[in-house]
């Protein structure tokens, strides 16, 4: 470590043992046997979802602080030491443990499809290793919810989305985490205040039943709460939705010039009707100006139906079918080894493939929109914009990368924007974005493969008494 | 609070502000409206999903260590100053801020059934309404998991389960008290490292692909990891699984009785049929006591089917499927006002009920087996094990609710055993367990809808330029 651009060292994020004890168990191993030449791991999902024509890459931001906050703390190592399967003289090379490698990664918010690495770690062995669980749960998590929010967006066609979400998400972390994966898709807001307060995304929110329920007469809670907060959102539905409008209008009627309501929202029922009649009245009572803004179990199916047959809805809030990306709760990521002591490596275990080395994605660009994709090796030149960018060098996050979320926002729209319209699109693309493979990749993995399975059919005749191979 | 029972104050936990925003600009209306007379909330599950016969309660320790740390920090208050929206009133209300309520539950590790609730919260409106997300999303979270893990541990019939969920699972929370809600449901070990320290449950490992890789020789990589961990489990399927085994047992035969390898694990390919070729192979070779290992992609069905055609599997590793629940990621909860002041509340939106006032339980046992449930008030008597039990009282902890993992395991074991076999089973119930709502609930719930119908009728003529009800 060079110690340039850090002041102060980052203290522990106690995140050292947010990993699978074979990890641990593997470190111990390759320090006993000094397996600790420069290994590149590559991070991919193996194969789409159907409902997926794209993903939308996040989490990169989180990965870097944590793995610049990577160390063992004495309550971790004295928690190890009680398991009995490791060495003293192995915990305490543990306690000097830093993660000293390097990060190349696709941006936060670009697209990416199958086999195409999101990041790429080279490091030493072990710790390129132990980063595995924590790497993999940070990345999936956010790749997951920024990839169904994009849906949302697109859906909403420029409609506002909310992210109401926390309540249902998987967690504190989830929630957290998400309401940033989802504003960095497109979502306008969130209603979680911790993540406001954490990334500085927007916070919004109106009412719950709860409000209307704890007073003896609707039309007293509308007016207390539009007395307090002059430009809120009033919930309509908690005994009739429509009776809810009429006494939104009848406020109207009562505050004249101090009324600043600027919506009504829906939480039940036959969205689309209510929207409709709500419209109708709040118009034909001079009230163009109160929006209508919708919730209530929505995914972008629904918003799509519902602006089909046009319903007059101006934002949605959405909660668990984004939060838990309910349909496609799980990617099938892997992280895998590529590369150890210069030599390309793979495994032959049966519809696993793994494309060996470090890796570079080439993105054509035609017309203003992707192209096509060929996933090279690292040092090769093939046409098109190189998305594997350097983001951290000996551990240390390279200022190149932005955290500010609003150009992480700007990059975001600009990306769906050169997506190909059906793959874009809701509905699965007939025929999927080109992606292939470099013919120096694939030669390098044919050559690999011959190495690995010629040394394999030579080997398994005894352990030679031998030990590692580096 | 009584200050009895404890002597330090909890910390802040940094969750007052893992909340919507909308609870924060009720309280301020509370606040300003002088609404803070008691209130019931009731968090139940309002249907059951249908490939769920029950769910197995879960959260519950947690909820309760979070409430007695809820505090706003001055960063908190900086932050929603920062908003424009509190006044400074009410900013230093809730600097004093504390949950002082009241908790009624039913125990961790207790099946539970559609409209059943599973906690109810009384204390001040404020205080009930601001933990209404934080609640929620713990108690749905570890619900979720614990009744997925349950499904798998069933279908495992008394073989081991292990959690190897961390890297797919949502975030840093959802994998870490997974793990313990998964403990608790019956699955013998994890493998996340910070599971087992924060909770004290066993974690367990073996090897990855990654580390095969790293040497040149499979053979080498066996012998070298059985020299430092003699009853390791060897992961067999690198290159190609019968070889894989061939070569554990020719490592047997070189180590003689040194060779205390604990199992082979099948991570690809058709597991019944590998497990069966792979017995054969250890039981010719003398190796009875090396047991087999599955992983990959399991779930209840798939372990079900195994055990169906009888493959000689003795422990299975589980990941994603049980991790995220993929094929129920959520339920649908719910967390609603069911009384305030002393009168029952309820909403009358469309086809959500809410059972109004303070409820309980009653669980009627026959021949060992639960025979029904019913839902009553709470002061009333019903033949029948009362299942809510107060845990939580003037914001403190109650001394006998337990904290302890192996009891929770054995109280859910037993419970378990009492479910009757259909409703335990993995497909659907024919007949889903009898729950009914007790005729004085019943009574109350017209009676409330009477009154609140009465109310909404004679109210909407305006607003009377009144304040709140109470």
């Amino acid at each position: 470590m060079t110690g340039a651009g850090r002041t102060t060292a980052p203290n522990s994020n106690g995140l050292a043992l947010f990993t699978d004890l074979y990890e641990l168990t593997m470190l111990q191993a390759y320090f006993e046997e000094g397996l600790h030449a420069p290994a590149v791991f590559s991070l991919f999902v193996r194969r789409l979802p159907q409902r997926r024509n794209y993903l939308l890459a996040c989490g990169l931001d989180t990965v870097l602080e944590q793995l610049e906050g990577l160390r063992f703390e004495a309550s971790d190592l004295d928690y190890l030491a009680s398991l009995d399967r490791f060495s003293d003289r192995f915990l305490r090379w543990l306690e000097g443990f830093r993660f000293t490698g390097s990060v190349r990664a696709v941006p936060e918010g670009t697209p990416v499809f199958a086999n195409e690495p999101i990041l790429e770690v080279t490091a030493p062995l072990p710790e390129a290793q132990l980063i595995e669980t924590l790497v993999m749960n940070q990345i999936h998590l956010q790749t997951v919810q920024a990839s169904k929010a994009a849906r949302l967006v697109t859906a909403a066609g420029g409609r506002q989305v909310v992210d109401f979400g926390a309540r249902r998400m998987h967690g504190l972390d989830a929630a957290v985490k998400g309401a940033r994966a989802f504003h960095v898709a497109g979502v306008t807001s969130t209603s979680n205040v911790l993540a406001g307060k954490a990334y500085g995304i927007p916070v919004s929110g109106t009412m719950a039943h709860s409000y209307i329920q704890a007073h003896h007469d609707e039309s007293e809670a509308f007016a207390a709460f539009a007395r307090l907060y002059p430009e809120t959102v009033l919930l309509v539905d908690t005994y009739d939705t429509l009776e809810g409008v009429r006494r939104v209008i009848q406020l109207g009627d009562e505050l004249g010039d101090d009324f600043r309501v600027n919506a009504v929202r829906l939480d039940s029922g036959d969205l689309g009707a209510l929207a409709r009649q709500a419209r109708e009245m709040l118009d034909d009572a001079g009230l163009q100006q109160v929006g209508i803004f919708a919730s209530g179990g929505l995914d972008e199916y629904a918003i799509g139906d519902l602006l089909a047959q046009q319903a007059p809805i101006d934002a949605f809030g959405v909660g668990t079918s984004m939060g838990i990306s309910t349909d496609v709760p799980d990617l099938d990521i892997a992280y895998k080894l590529a590369e150890y002591a210069g030599e390309g490596r793979l495994k032959l275990s049966s519809g696993k493939p793994i494309l060996p080395g470090a890796k570079q994605i080439f993105r054509r660009h035609q017309d203003g929109l992707f192209a096509g994709d060929i996933i090279g090796r690292q040092d090769e030149n093939q046409p098109g914009e190189p998305l594997l960018q350097p983001v951290m060098r000996e551990g240390q996050r390279l200022p190149a990368h932005t955290r500010d979320l609003d150009v992480l926002r700007s990059h975001t729209a600009h990306q769906l924007e050169q997506l190909p319209p059906s793959i874009r699109a809701i509905e699965p693309a007939d025929t999927p974005y080109p992606v292939s493979v470099s013919p120096a990749l694939q030669a390098h993995q044919d050559a690999v493969t011959r190495t690995v399975r010629a040394r394999y059919a030579a080997s398994g005749q005894g352990t030679h008494g031998g030990n590692a191979n580096d």
